[in-house]
């Protein structure tokens, strides 16, 4: 079939951060990734999605291994191809909201250790929590990506996210992102938000859309993203795909063969990184997604699978491995109150545990300090209204008072602080990346920073002698258990939500 | 999002037959199939496959079941939905060519026990193999489909293959099926071909498309046929589907939401099925398929992914493991050298193996009988123009005459030779259908026969306890040794094709 190309699409790799994250835990070291970079380098993609909060929390915490090297090497090795991070606005890669300053800091060493396209979303869509960061990017002279975390709920329209997305490109984003971390959009809504996008934006601001595999319908969504005008989308090697990862990179290039529309990536170089990762891979066996099919059930609890089956076992241990059912109803109907949050790292794992709580000890008796911080607006402004016999409820339980302002705007300086707090711990090299780590690492740093001289620890296993080099350090298996006494955890694809009752000290 | 459905897509599901054939070598015994009828069958498919070549094969050869018994409990548990099976025209179930009144008998015998739809097909395209049968499921008053082997080549153009629509057409047949064994048909390919047979035969003549999953495109496919106004596809429950099997039914039907275009398939009850087979299949994990992500390279090679990997292990075993790459790129020149035939049961595992042997053994230096016949015509006519040169080996090789005509037009009136031989065989029962299990299977049948009164054996293992109730008999792991002194043997599909060294008494 002779077709002349009239469009090109470009192609983001998700094989070094999300697609290893998705299926792997984020467990492969460094000396597993680097074979690969020169093939990845070469063939082309528009860029390569390399850095996050997972990948910077399980390089200190189970790999023994720093971030910021991992970043410069990748560099290093790829210096054709720009890299890419995904940032979580003015949380950074931490699990609060943080100083304007320290904001800045992160996002100017993450420009000068190597990073060129910083992706940047808020769980809320509240774009107050991403103008810092995308003013620093900016400023630094680095591609700021503002991105619109997809959800489906009665309110959220084609306008609501055409409107998102008319606001993002008055900040000055350079480019925007449709972030599906679900896998639920659908073909046709994939078409009609990238036109209506495109349509409100103009032809020039590129717009890339982000899509998971999991429910099995996302590859004929960049089909018609692809149809409706989108500049690029993200794949993730075949080796390294499907399931609650991506689809798969050669696929979607073969895929546009005749439309019209085709890539400028390599797949000659493409299928030599597919080859190289297929031994690699099957070093992280343990750790592998335990979902591996499709799951559509997502469509209606929006859940991704990585956290429902980790839900389950959580149910399991509290004996009431009975109740999964009753949760995945029940968090509709907390979403609901929330006013149609988006779920996505941290606000999933927020109204997940809510809803576990609800089913295990009844409606709405106890409150996570993170879900009265939510329904009070300390995570920022949510998009839709929230029940006021809810947020009665949690400024009862915690004698606060809701808030309007960006959240931030609460906090005061605290660079010096926590400079200051990080240079004495022993292990510490005094730079501002160690404060950094420091600084939305509290808990972690300390350990990595005394044992880092050790250098890094690979967690694999070799597929044929059965003999792992290196176990990950005991009581980090990735379940972080809170201080709760009914002991309801809950661990999402970020695994960082500690599940407390009720108590003011804690927010 | 409201959208009216203004074209209701059908559906046939595959997890009976071609599902569990292509993920766990068809090993599901019939009491792990039977808790799935009546939620298959109350769910609303167009059909459901359940009946064929490798169904039959394993059956009697591993599972100790009478196929046609198998079929009426099929009937039994399911009297809504129609039943649907897969004949290989006038090769029926079997290997080589069978008089018409043999081929005559077997589907008024398939519809009386059972079977609704029938889709034929032939290797070659040519529709004189399939035209008895045709004939004989027409006259028995069932739906008789007519199907094109769908490949890639220079010569096969949507102009050739709706050429053959029209003749399909003008036999009779009641509907046409585009059959895509190895998952390689892209998106524009199917929807240029659809929309080409539907222009070329109407709107009332049904068309179905079948495609696999191996490649990772063929959801799109889907999407693309379904626009150019297909009306029915073939999926499979999530639960077993993806890898070398089919796209999964869930996502099939969740994709479709605010297209315009809809089922009649009740979510509710697939998403049971769905539930069921998640015990199940694990009971299969020894038979499960080794290919589980997607490969693209058989676009190239148009050899499917499980013939792949058991081509690397044969291989292996001639101490030549690393001449797959030769033998990949020797099979796109075998193919060419017959014409372009279409690389399904039984000409995928004739060209595999040839290739493989010019490879070992040198450039056409060995000609496997069934080589040599596909050169000569009695497999049928091909597509395309036969290298000269190689014909003329095939001549000299074998001092057999090409032949132009249908090839069962050589075949002598053989129904009372064989039920002559199969009466007397201990065990069998008399009936027609014990003829024609022998006239399939003659070498398997006779031992059924013997056993069959020991009753269907389960060749699962409890994934807990690891037990398995019976293992298959030994010696019958699938892989066919065939006489051939160099020993080079190729397992495909459907396991079944011997390779031997030229041999004129073999053909």
């Amino acid at each position: 079939m002779e077709t002349t190309v009239q469009r090109i699409i470009d192609i983001t790799e998700l094989a070094l951060r999300d697609a290893h994250q998705s299926l792997i835990a984020t467990r492969m070291g460094i000396e597993d990734l680097t074979g690969a970079c020169r093939d990845l380098d070469e063939a082309g993609y528009w860029s390569i999605e390399c850095w996050g909060g997972a990948t910077y929390d399980a390089c200190i915490r189970y790999l023994n291994e720093d971030p910021w090297e991992r970043l410069r090497t990748f560099k290093r090795l790829m210096p054709k191809t720009p890299l890419q991070m995904l940032l979580r606005g003015q949380n950074l890669l931490g699990y609060r909201h943080y100083q304007d300053e320290v904001v800045e800091r992160f996002c100017y060493k993450s420009a000068e250790n190597g990073v060129d396209v910083f992706r940047i979303f808020d769980a809320l869509n509240d774009l107050r929590n991403i103008e810092t960061s995308v003013r620093a990017v900016r400023k630094v002279g680095r591609h700021a990506q503002g991105t619109i975390s997809y959800t489906v709920s009665p309110i959220h329209t084609v306008a609501l996210f055409v409107d998102q997305a008319k606001r993002l490109q008055d900040m000055g984003v350079d480019s925007i992102c449709i972030k599906d971390m679900a896998a639920i959009i659908k073909p046709q809504s994939a078409y009609d938000l990238v036109k209506g996008i495109k349509e409100a934006c103009g032809p020039d601001l590129r717009l890339h859309l982000h899509v998971h595999a999991t429910t099995g319908v996302t590859m004929v969504s960049l089909m018609k993203a692809v149809e409706a005008g989108v500049d690029c989308v993200d794949t993730a090697i075949s080796t390294m795909s499907l399931g609650p990862g991506h689809n798969p990179t050669e696929s979607f290039i073969e895929m546009l063969e005749g439309t019209g529309f085709g890539t400028m990536v390599d797949l000659e170089r493409v299928l030599r990184v597919k080859s190289y990762f297929v031994s690699k891979i099957e070093r992280y066996r343990e750790f592998l997604s335990k979902v591996t099919g499709v799951e559509t059930e997502i469509f209606k609890s929006q859940i991704p699978g990585g956290m429902l089956s980790n839900m389950e076992n959580q149910l399991r241990q509290q004996g009431a491995g009975d109740r999964l059912k009753d949760v995945l109803e029940e968090i509709p109907l907390v979403r609901k109150d929330t006013g149609y949050v988006p779920l996505v790292t941290p606000s999933s794992q927020i109204v997940g545990t809510q809803a576990v709580l609800n089913v295990l000890m009844g409606h709405y008796k106890v409150l996570t300090g993170e879900f009265a911080d939510l329904m009070l607006g300390y995570y920022g402004a949510g998009p839709g209204e929230k029940n006021p016999e809810v947020v009665r409820m949690a400024i009862e339980h915690t004698h606060k008072e809701p808030i309007t302002c960006r959240p931030a705007d609460l906090l005061k300086p605290e660079w010096e602080k926590l400079r200051s707090e990080a240079l004495p711990l022993p292990g510490c090299n005094g730079t501002d990346e160690d404060v950094l780590t420091y600084a939305m690492f509290p808990q972690v740093a300390p350990k990595f920073f005394a044992r880092r001289h050790e250098g890094p620890l690979n967690v694999g296993t070799d597929p044929l002698t059965g003999v792992s080099e290196m176990h990950p350090a005991e009581g980090h298996q990735g379940v972080i258990t809170g201080p709760i006494t009914y002991a309801v955890t809950v661990s999402g694809m970020e695994h960082k939500v500690t599940v407390a009752p009720f108590n003011p000290s804690t927010t």
